[in-house]
C-alpha cells in the first residue's frame, strides 16, 4: 500500500534526495567508496559542500554581506549560540510556542529578555496580534519563530522591526521567499523542508556580529564556522549531501515561488475539508495565523469518541504520521515542500470516506 | 580496480553498515519510508536508538553509574562541553597534537588551565614519558586524548591518577579493551571507527555531572541528553542507524578484543615495512607511542624526491587518503577497525614493488 508520509521532522524528503543519497551510500561521485567513508576534505566533498552554499544562497536570493553556515546540534544549539553572538545587554522574543519558549528561556541566562507577546494562554494556537509595534527599540535583536511546528501557526511575512530581527525557521524555510535582508540571524534544523536530520543551517548577516564583549567558546561563535567554510571540524557529511540533492530539486521545480504555490493549495485543500467535514474542527481559528505547513485539526465535540477510530481508519489508508502533538491533541499533518499534491488528496478522500460510515 | 581506504576521518566502515544503511534510505525498517525521512519519535527508530546504546554499553562493558550520550556537534563542542561541566577552578591538560591543544585552550575561558607535559616541541611525534606523576591532584579533572590522529601517536594503556580523568577518543573507541571506570567523561567524533559523520558520543559518570556553580546552556549540559535519552530534540538519525549497524558488526567479529588483535596485526605489518623499506622511515620514533590506527612515514633524507612519485604510485594502485596531514608531511595510512588486514598487504605490496624500481 502506498503510504503518505506527513511526519512532522524528520518528514519526506524529495525521491530525488532519497535515491541519490542511496546510491551515493553505495558508491559516492565515482570514488568506489561509500558517502558514509569519504573524508571530508576530500575533493569530492569540498564541491558538495562548496555547491550546497551557493545554491542555498541562489534559491533565497541571500544578498551579499550574508554567510549560510552549516552545523550540528540542531535548531535547539542556536537557542544559545544567538544570545552567544549577539546578546549584549537586552534582547525581545515573541512567545509563541515550546520552541520560542526555549528560545527565550536560553537568553535569560545572557541578559535581559523582554516578551513581546505570547499566545501561551491558549495553548500557542494563534499568532498574536499587532507585536511587531510592541517591539523595544532597544533591544540588541527581537528572536521570531516563523513556523510553530506543534500548533500549526504560521507568520506568512517578514516582520517590519526597527531592531536586528533573528527567525528560527526550521520549518518553513525554502517555502516561501522571504527577504533576508530584513534578518541579521535565520537558523533552523534541516530536518524538515531540506535534509535527513543532523544537520544545522545559519544564515548570519556577518557585520552583525563581533559587538559582544563576552567569550564565545569556538564552535558557538558563528565566525568560526563562517571562517572556516563550514569545515572547521568535520560536518554532518551525509545530510549535507541529503540538503544539496534537495536544493538540486527545488531549484528545478522552479525555486521557492512554486513551492509557495504548493504549500498553498495543498494547505487550502486540507483546510477546507477539515472546516467542511461535520466530524473535524480546525485548531486554529484565524485563517491568517494558520501554518501551510503543519495543519492540527481535532474532533468537533459531539464526536470526540471517535479520535481513535479515525486515528485507526487512516493508519489503515497508509496515513502516517498524523497523530496531533500530546500538548494540543487531535491530528497534525504536515505538508512540507516534498508533500505531493496526491497524499493530501488520499487525506481528504479518507476524511470524507470516514465521515460517510458516521 | 580495488579501493583501499586509508582515510583518517571519516574513514572506512564496515560493508555491513554500508549495505544496510544503504537498504535503509530506501525502506526502513520495513516502514516502506526511506530512513532520511522517519520520525525520531517512530517507533522504529526509538528502537534504533535504545538498541545502540545498549550495544554501546555492553561491548565496551561500561559499569552502571555510567550514561551513553549520543549528540551532535563533533568532538570539538565536547571541548567545550567537558569545562562547562565538570571545570570549577582547575583543570590538567595533556598536550599531544593540534586537538588536545584547541581542547585545552577552549578550557581557559573556564579556569586555571595547567599543562601536564606538551609534545609541542617536536611536532607531536611522542606521548611525554611520566606524565601520570605530574598530574597535580587539586584539579578537577585531567584531560588526555588517547590517540593523535594527525601524527600517529597513541595512549595503549588507561592511565593512573588521582583525579578524576576526560579522554577524547575519537580515533581509537572500540579498538581496545578499556576500563571505563577510570574515567568521568570519554567522548569522541563517531565517524572513525563507529560511524559515518554527524555523531558525537559521551560516555558519561553520571555523579560527576552537578558539582559546578556556573549557568551551563540546556544543549551543553549532559544531563540534559541523558535526562531525555538523547532524544532531547532531533538526533542524527542517520548517523545512529550507521553506529547500530557497526555496533552489531563489532559484536559479531569478537568485540573489541578481537578489534584489538586485528588493529595490533595491521600496524605491526605495515610499521615493519616502514622500518624494513630503504625508502621510508616512520615519524614516531619510540614503538611505544606508535598508534595502531593511524600510521605516518616518510620519505628517508636520501630518498626525499620521491615523495609524489610514491604518492602518485600508490594513489594508481588504489591506496585513498594516504597523504600525510601538512604539518607532518609524508604519508599517513589509517588502519581503523574496519580496515582489512588485506588492504595493509595490499599497501605493503606496492610499497616493496616501489622500492624495487630504485
Amino acid at each position: 500500500m502506498k503510504k503518505h508520509n506527513f511526519y512532522a521532522g524528520p518528514s519526506i524528503l524529495p525521491q530525488y534526495t532519497i535515491k541519490n543519497t542511496a546510491e551515493a551510500v553505495l558508491n559516492f561521485a565515482g570514488t568506489g567508496l561509500s558517502l558514509l567513508e569519504i573524508s571530508h576534505r576530500s575533493k569530492e566533498f569540498q564541491a558538495v559542500m562548496d555547491e550546497a552554499q551557493a545554491l542555498f544562497k541562489e534559491i533565497l536570493d541571500i544578498p551579499s554581506g550574508y554567510e549560510v553556515v552549516f552545523v550540528g546540534g540542531g535548531a535547539s544549539l542556536q537557542f544559545c549560540m544567538v544570545p552567544f553572538n549577539l546578546l549584549n545587554k537586552k534582547a525581545a522574543y515573541l512567545k509563541t510556542g515550546v520552541w520560542a519558549k526555549k528560545a527565550q528561556k536560553e537568553a535569560t541566562a545572557f541578559g535581559e529578555v523582554i516578551e513581546v507577546a505570547s499566545s501561551e494562554d491558549k495553548t500557542y494556537c494563534y499568532i498574536p496580534k499587532g507585536f511587531e509595534a510592541k517591539v523595544p527599540t532597544d533591544v540588541d535583536y527581537f528572536h521570531i519563530t516563523t513556523n510553530n511546528t506543534i500548533y500549526g501557526t504560521e507568520l506568512h511575512k517578514d516582520p517590519d522591526v526597527k531592531v536586528p530581527l533573528v527567525a528560527d525557521m526550521s520549518s518553513d524555510i525554502f517555502s516561501r521567499q522571504i527577504d533576508v535582508s530584513k534578518y541579521s540571524i535565520i537558523y533552523g534544523g534541516a530536518q524538515k523542508n531540506l535534509a535527513p536530520a543532523g544537520l544545522t543551517f545559519a544564515i548570519v548577516k556577518v557585520d552583525a556580529l563581533g559587538k559582544v564583549e563576552r567569550h564565545i567558546p569556538t564552535m558557538l561563535d558563528y565566525r568560526t564556522h563562517i571562517d572556516n567554510g563550514s569545515m572547521f571540524n568535520t560536518p554532518p557529511v551525509t545530510a549535507v549531501y541529503g540538503a544539496l540533492q534537495t536544493l538540486k530539486w527545488l531549484k528545478a521545480e522552479g525555486g521557492v515561488k512554486e513551492m509557495e504555490r504548493r504549500k498553498v493549495e495543498k494547505a487550502d485543500m486540507l483546510y477546507s475539508e477539515i472546516e467542511r467535514n461535520k466530524l473535524f474542527k480546525p485548531t486554529v481559528l484565524d485563517p491568517a495565523d494558520r501554518s501551510y505547513m503543519n495543519i492540527c485539526w481535532i474532533m468537533n465535540d459531539e464526536y470526540k469518541e471517535l479520535e481513535k477510530e479515525f486515528m485507526d481508519f487512516a493508519t489503515a489508508q497508509g496515513m502516517i504520521g498524523i497523530k496531533g502533538h500530546r500538548s494540543v491533541g487531535g491530528f497534525r499533518a504536515s505538508t512540507y515542500n516534498a508533500l505531493p499534491k496526491e497524499s493530501v488528496e488520499a487525506l481528504v478522500a479518507c476524511m470524507k470516506e470516514f465521515e460517510a460510515k458516521h
